[in-house]
């Protein structure tokens, strides 16, 4: 089947670049604070055929030039120029199509005796053919890459209410929608978007607001994210469209108690409407594509959509282009968790293909962290650099402890990747193709990924033992923010870290997490941001309450005070209008923060259970924790399929639909077959197959 | 004064960009076929300011957001958003303004008690702060940097012919204009444009024509290069505005020869229609910037506008961007050119600030080039390169002897460059300025380029030495294109660069034009391009006929032919419309190309004999040679003024606006006097100052 393609990446950088420019704020457009790439400008397509002769029709976003080399001397090549359907005679021909297009990016759509897809390969006329983009959101001929595909629904507002001159809307819950406004009578009409009742109210601070001049008595928006409207012109009256990807909800849970299942489907709205071109860190600002945010959603992701598509997207926009020359979002982690993305995105699917596509942009990136390291092979800060971790205070004299067992454990994914990507690594996949455009020579290719593969994993060894050696406090057994003050202050950031992504023995784990996590001595970690770390600590360590509690009173202490998504943040000791203001002004926190979603996740993980062990669940366990909850049921996608898992008071029930899975259960183990549920009773442990 | 501002470079990028999107080609848009660079869709400007307090407005193109930081912790910012008038405080402070453009590219234009000049500098959030790009042409708030402020002059059609059921169109000579169809009746019109009169009557193989549908009887076309014009509609009457770049006509030649003044002004003519955002190739096919083509231009602006900001346009935008993977316009020769055309720039105006802000540029190129080397130091084929030097046969196996002297040529450039530079450079104006974005650590810096540039002087000279060895045959006393073939092949071309370009002696030189440029066995040279070098050659070995031939034989026989303007290439054994064929199709040459107006700068340099030997003129020497000329005088335009240079047969006179020239006769030598004129009688070479 034909469908469009691209250069590899630049359907990402294109929709990257016009999602970073949408930015609104208090009424004007707010441009993106870190480095952006642009599309590159001509590209060239090409694919060897062998046909039985006839016409092929091509469709360009640019202007394309085809060419079509049936023997094997370039000069010899028919010119066709701009020609939309070309004949080809029987036989192997190399077709070439030039396309440039300075407003958007080049991309084609071929269909006829040869179709446009994956076979292809594309070049920035830099002697770099590689296999292209494509997605299957892109497979019709009419609709091109440049819009992407979102799906609308028309939303209505719960009540009206004229006040100060004008209308307030309430759509009874956020929503990103168009907003048109009709049978305006007021020359100039403002209109204030609201995730609360007092943002929309508030002329100066309402983040996103327009005054605008009706025409006709009607004026249109932009999708933008609200709850609220406030519209200066009594006579107004309001439509909306609710704009989103369709998703498919692949992940489900449901349990007992209806405020953890209220939780779970207030989660679920939140992180779909954050789900769209990118996993996004926020609806309403910033809209942009932060890549810790998007680090965590993968996790979401692989319990609810479990979609791959908007992972590649999310990693291709993040990782940027060549040259790279500042850390991904400014900020040194950042950077670390991109690495770290990519191999979850592999351990999950196991798609080495993509693997193999981001291996230059990779090694791009590797190489930049490589020249900014220490002489010590700590990563200190350098002009430009923000060394954020969490917003928590933290001793970052010198090297910061957080900041080296991420990058660590970057090391370790990248090499991990390398591996992955196979010794046999041939980025071109039509090697002897000719063409004006030849591959490059063999000591030019990535190859031999695989043994630069064991390099880096040495190194990200080395890394982690000296990081032991200088963090590890003895006297303390924790690990401290900074060795090179002499404050040995100790955080839960630093210990988290190490916990998860040390190679940390049991002991160690024990201390950190009796030492640190359960000492209230040790300030709190107080963004959901680092809640997905440190609930993950919680889990690992067999702690069956903790996740309810937090779902009890942070997120149902949310709800209370009327989110109909979840906040970036919560503060209990907050009252009012107060729970809206961040960084310094009162609505700046987002009221629909991907990163609070988390509890699908970890729901998912550590009660349900099933979590992948090998690439691409070849192995996966099923580790049913009923926690503090009486019964629960729910599905986790997985390659192919799902595995429901089912638990009461009485049994446990497990079904796969694919094989590889573990059920474990208090030391003891079943293997899962396919589609046959395994039953196990809490009195008796005993298995009961076929049910 | 208040001017627009924008990321160095960028300006260039985005209008090279758009120009290489407009050729034209049989009904189509023809994409280039090299890498094209897409500008920076993000860029902060900043400066450091001190006031007395006030107001200072903002106009950009994109979405601009201000912050002033008057403090040293950029945290204390003050955010000034969108807002296109802002206040300062009394006092010092640091402006900075973020720019989004996805469309054109950011840039800025500041006034009121600040102003936007090349004090400010600006980044694309890669922490790499640098002296902001501007020119004299867009100094006018109201007309932004994203329009070329071309100038428009009607031109009238001389003769309208009804034939073929539709009109053609002779406006009496080339032109390159906007054309409005008006008193169209047909419902679709055929528009094709002629550089002769047979490619206007060819529907088919007219390279530039458009069928299109009038709007109330009228059409309107982009500017195109054409002396004739059919049109497919009888009622048709046309309007045209030629659209060209105000340029000052500097220097000047008149001879007592009515075809050499009449070459002359075609030649300026010719020169003038291609020289527009930058030089061009030729005004019709390709209309695009060729790295050699411009070269050449260079020598030729040198004698008739000296305009410095076109040749800096045409370096910066032929030089591209990191990563830089392919040579310029994919040709070896091209990239070398390239780096000694910067240096032509250099010695020409002594602008060592555009040195420093190329550096970056020509550091990525030369760091490719340097990657490609063989081992043995020469520059081989590798894949996606087109070793070219000149539409000629030539022994091209393994190392080329051309390349290797245009590479040699181009390190001892770059050499000279860096030197040039100084060993104080440092690429930010304002270290210490802080705010978020700080500028680079010491060692990232691209300083002591003075130090590398002894480096690369020494490789070229190891280089020319091995070029000696390697191609120098002992027996033919002359250079060969190949020392790895074994077929001994001399051409033309080799000797020629040799002659110019190595540190030939005497006696080598002497071989040389004797051997091989004056010896007809040697096939000649049949393009204009390499005209240009082998007329130097004659002219430095004091020929004083053979430019008049030339000119009153090659260009009286082109012109004889009808042209109004100078071909690309000329064959007087062709006849009719034969002249007009070349690559393959019947009116792809180009008859108005740029590379063909060399005698403007031969008449120049060799007839009034004004040439720099310093770094912008502080010397010159002034060597007037009759030639076969009798009589002629002219101006040479100098920095600050022009050389006058007057010869007959009785006498030469020598006037100079600035210090530092020498007059040259004879082996005779005087001092040039600011504004003083010398005389030199042909009979007595007497000097007689101040007539």
């Amino acid at each position: 089947m034909a469908k469009w393609i691209w250069k590899f990446g630049e359907l990402e950088i294109y929709h990257s670049l016009m999602l970073h420019d949408r930015r609104q704020q208090y009424g004007f457009p707010e441009p993106v604070v870190w480095k952006m790439y642009a599309p590159e400008p001509v590209v060239v397509f090409r694919k060897k055929v062998t046909t039985q002769g006839g016409v092929f029709r091509i469709r360009a976003c640019g202007h394309a030039s085809t060419s079509v080399q049936t023997g094997e001397n370039p000069w010899e090549t028919i010119k066709c120029g701009g020609k939309s359907e070309i004949s080809l005679e029987a036989g192997t021909a190399t077709v070439q199509i030039r396309v440039s297009n300075a407003k958007t990016f080049p991309c084609i759509y071929v269909d006829g005796i040869i179709e446009s897809d994956e076979s292809w390969e594309a070049d920035d006329l830099s002697v770099n053919f590689a296999p292209v983009g494509s997605s299957p959101l892109f497979t019709d001929r009419e609709k091109t890459p440049e819009s992407f595909p979102f799906a609308y629904e028309a939303v209505f507002c719960d009540k009206r209410e004229e006040m100060s001159g004008g209308v307030l809307f309430d759509f009874g819950q956020e929503t990103f929608a168009a907003v048109k406004l009709l049978h305006l009578t007021e020359e100039r009409v403002r209109i204030n978007y609201g995730e609360s009742r007092e943002e929309a109210l508030d002329d100066e601070w309402s983040v996103i607001h327009f005054v605008r001049e009706p025409k006709e008595g009607e004026l249109s928006f932009e999708p933008s994210a609200f709850r609220y409207l406030y519209v200066s012109d009594k006579g107004a009256d309001v439509e909306a469209a609710y704009e989103y990807l369709p998703l498919e909800y692949r992940g489900s849970f449901r349990c007992g108690e209806s405020l953890v299942n209220r939780v779970w489907d207030v989660a679920v709205y939140t992180f779909h409407l954050n789900s769209r071109e990118f996993f996004l860190d926020g609806i309403k600002r910033d809209r942009w594509v932060w890549s810790a945010d998007a680090y965590q959603s993968l996790f979401v992701n692989h319990y609810l959509f479990f979609d791959p598509e908007i992972e590649k997207r999310t990693l291709i926009a993040l990782g940027g282009k060549a040259p790279f020359k500042r850390h991904i979002n400014t900020i040194m982690d950042y950077t670390f968790f991109w690495i770290m993305g990519i191999r979850e995105y592999y351990q999950t699917y196991g798609d080495r293909k993509f693997v193999r596509q981001m291996l230059p942009q990779m090694q791009e990136v590797m190489a930049f962290c490589e020249s900014r390291e220490s002489a010590d092979g700590f990563m200190r800060e350098k002009p430009g650099d923000w060394i954020f971790i969490d917003w928590a205070p933290m001793d970052k004299e010198g090297a910061l402890c957080g900041e080296q067992i991420l990058y660590a454990r970057a090391l370790e994914c990248y090499g991990d990747l390398l591996e992955a990507a196979g010794p046999d690594v041939v980025i071109s996949a039509e090697e002897d193709a000719g063409g004006p455009y030849r591959v490059p020579d063999e000591k030019d290719r990535p190859g031999r990924a695989g043994h630069i593969g064991q390099k880096y994993l040495q190194k990200a060894k080395k890394l982690q033992e000296q990081i032991r050696e200088r963090f590890y406090d003895k006297e303390k057994e924790v690990y401290v923010d900074s060795y090179e003050s002499g404050r040995r202050n100790v955080t839960r950031h630093s210990n988290i870290l190490a916990y998860l992504f040390l190679p940390c023995d049991r002991e160690q784990k024990r201390n950190i997490y009796e030492k640190v996590i359960l000492n209230d001595e040790v300030r709190q970690i107080t963004t959901p941001y680092f809640k997905f770390y440190e609930n993950q600590v919680h889990a690992l360590e067999g702690n069956g309450t903790l996740l309810e509690e937090s779902i009890r009173q942070y997120y149902g202490n949310m709800l209370a005070t009327g989110a109909t998504t979840l906040y970036e943040e919560y503060d209990p000791g907050m009252k009012g209008a107060e729970h809206y203001a961040m960084y310094g002004n009162p609505y700046e926190k987002s009221l629909c923060h991907a990163w609070s979603a988390s509890p699908i996740y970890l729901l998912g993980a550590f009660r349900l259970g099933v979590r992948n062990t090998g690439v691409a669940y070849e192995t996966f366990e099923v580790c049913p924790n009923p926690g503090d909850l009486k019964s629960f049921s729910g599905r986790v996608p997985v390659p192919g399929g799902a595995v429901e898992v089912s638990v009461n008071e009485k049994e446990i029930r497990v079904k796969s639909d694919i094989p590889g899975g573990t059920l474990k259960i208090n030391g003891k183990e079943w293997k899962l077959a396919v589609g046959e549920e395994i039953v196990v009773s809490y009195e008796e442990k005993n298995t009961d197959h076929g049910r």
